[in-house]
């Protein structure tokens, strides 16, 4: 059920989240309800207390309830969770793994896709960063990810930990095809696979495999393969050589980080957690986290976060008002000089722009 | 039994390997020779044939006579192996398996000891470089890299694929405990853990409470945490924050190749595969792969090759030795121009700074 240009409404769940979460976001509806306005569109927000904070009012983390309650909604904005790196009061990973993922796996986002673009003038810390313009589709539901293993005699010195790496045709198939449906509508039309094939031959054969053969239905892209351990060299090294990258859900995580750092930083970094069948809303979240050393201190970019706002309007079909705000961003982003801008002044700006 | 400095033998076991193996080892075996002769030491060599092309004209990757054989030396000095990519006649991956971390694991070599040094003039493709001077510690005998795991229904929509991470607190204790010993003759003394213990929270958590309890030992030493992707964020926006890192088998893999490419690119960067416990011949490489697109040709640099000979020397007790051959290259490297030389004309000067 894709939404179409002349629906009048969006039907937007919000989870601000902890720490500089609810600053950001508040710019990113600001610059999408004026985008979504300009297109006749209403934006209907539904706000969820979720993340750290609300884990220490209440104990919980993602209730069966709300979790029902997101589903109606169109898509989901979603800010920043996690509390300060010292707290002790909050178990380790909980809300990662119990609200964040469990979100990504519930929803069945398993493309998590991370554009990497180096706009202008901002700061990569490469020497000679040529152009830079790829996007990652990382594998969102399953690999590493799943929360499959255990500990054996904890504590002692017989402990075994293991994790376990799950892998299915059907989930690396359809993250494979999305990839070279994407590379299909891009210039240089070109996808490459990243993983570890020569050691972790089981997963990384069936990623090959697919590859080769979703490659066959779309003869105008061409593909490579790189081993996880390369694909950061060229990363710093030659970074322009990368059109599409398809890869699993930890080699993804490791990758859009460093290709966050290498065009400009995590302040700029989009992504989207989507559904592509559509049997559950996405969801849009800048790729940085909950930074609570600066939270509460107006001292937060909020770019990601609204870049973030311009996938969600893609996802949903608003394709013009999309491009509309990445414009916006990139007018603003030019013409940064390096001096301090408050959130909301960053946003404001991007409103202004568009 | 660590060899003391009076010994007046090394017996050392030569695996060139494949591609540029052969002409960096011979540069290496230079090197090697004219310092342990100005201490009075022979070198005597034994070398072996392995490889891609061996296993071409043979079919043998490791045979058990060869690993009993291999066992009875000194320590080995390790070219590259590995075929063309586009060489379909060798399985995937069954070269590096059966041969090279067969030979890791089988010899117990639990530190992979990965230094990254930006010397001087040589181009880091980074704008702002600093100083960066650090050393990972790379476990090397589990985690993702036991090969376990499997297939079931391959080639069907319907096959699933696994990789089993093993970790145990044998494994991680030992490494943890040489980071440490290591942070702790250096002048910053301090340990960087990377994991990912927010998402694999089995082995994460072992990795964390491990470095909390040996670190108690190390009173003089300071600790920290990253998770992995972060990580890589900082080896290119503030490498110089690194010490020792200390971390598992895959994010070692990861780390180390992006920071061989901050320092100058692998052409330079040297490692060592090392059983602390000498039950069994530590194995010396550079990090860099048999490069069959140039070799034959004397376009390979051999420094790294070089560089791995001085942490030979080192892991058996040489240290003058060691010290001297890494001055050597120091001088040669920050006098190089970007002029290409011949791989024996580095080696050549590189023996004649000696
Ligand atoms: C917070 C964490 C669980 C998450 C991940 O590992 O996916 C984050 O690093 C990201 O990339 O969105
Ligand atoms: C060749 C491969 C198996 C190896 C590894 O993954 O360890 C290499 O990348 C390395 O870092 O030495």
């Amino acid at each position: 059920t894709l939404k179409s240009m002349s629906a009048s409404t969006i039907n937007l769940a919000v989870i601000p989240g902890d720490g500089i979460g609810p600053e950001v976001i508040a710019e990113a509806l600001k610059v999408l309800e004026k985008a979504v306005a300009a297109e006749g569109v209403v934006l209907e927000q539904t706000h969820y207390k979720l993340g750290a904070e609300h884990w220490l009012a209440t104990g919980e983390t993602l209730p069966d309830e709300v979790l029902a309650d997101l589903r109606t909604r169109d898509a989901i904005l979603f800010g920043a969770v996690g509390a300060a790196p010292g707290d002790t009061r909050i178990p380790s990973g909980i809300i990662e793994r119990e609200m964040l993922l469990k979100l990504r796996f519930s929803l069945d986002h398993y493309v998590n896709l991370r554009p990497s673009r180096l706009f202008g003038s901002v700061g990569s810390p490469l020497a000679n960063p040529g152009v830079i313009d790829f996007i990652v589709v990382r594998e969102g539901t399953e690999g590493p990810y799943v929360g499959n293993g255990g500990t054996l005699r904890a504590g002692t010195p017989h402990e075994v930990a293991t994790e376990v790496s799950l892998n299915t045709a059907h989930g690396v198939e359809r993250v494979v095809r999305d990839a070279f449906r994407r590379a299909s509508a891009r210039e240089r039309k070109h996808v490459t696979l990243v993983h570890k094939h020569n050691v972790l031959v089981y997963a990384g054969h069936l990623w090959k495999r697919t590859v080769e053969a979703v490659a066959q239905e779309f003869p105008d892209v061409t593909h490579d393969y790189l081993h996880v351990d390369a694909a950061t060299i060229f990363m710093v090294t030659d970074p322009s050589r990368f059109d599409v990258i398809v890869t699993d859900n930890l080699f993804g995580d490791i990758l859009t980080d460093l290709a966050a750092a290498i065009t400009g930083g995590i302040g700029l970094a989009a992504s989207g957690n989507i559904n592509m069948d559509r049997t559950a809303p996405s969801m849009f979240e800048p790729v940085h986290g909950s930074a609570p050393d600066i939270a509460g201190q107006q001292k937060a970019d909020p770019t990601a976060a609204i870049l973030s706002a311009a996938l969600l309007l893609d996802h949903l079909g608003y394709t013009e008002a999309a491009r509309k705000i990445e414009a916006a961003v990139i007018t603003d982003v030019e013409n940064r000089n390096g001096g301090a801008r408050s959130t909301s002044a960053v946003g404001d700006a991007i409103t202004a722009a568009l």
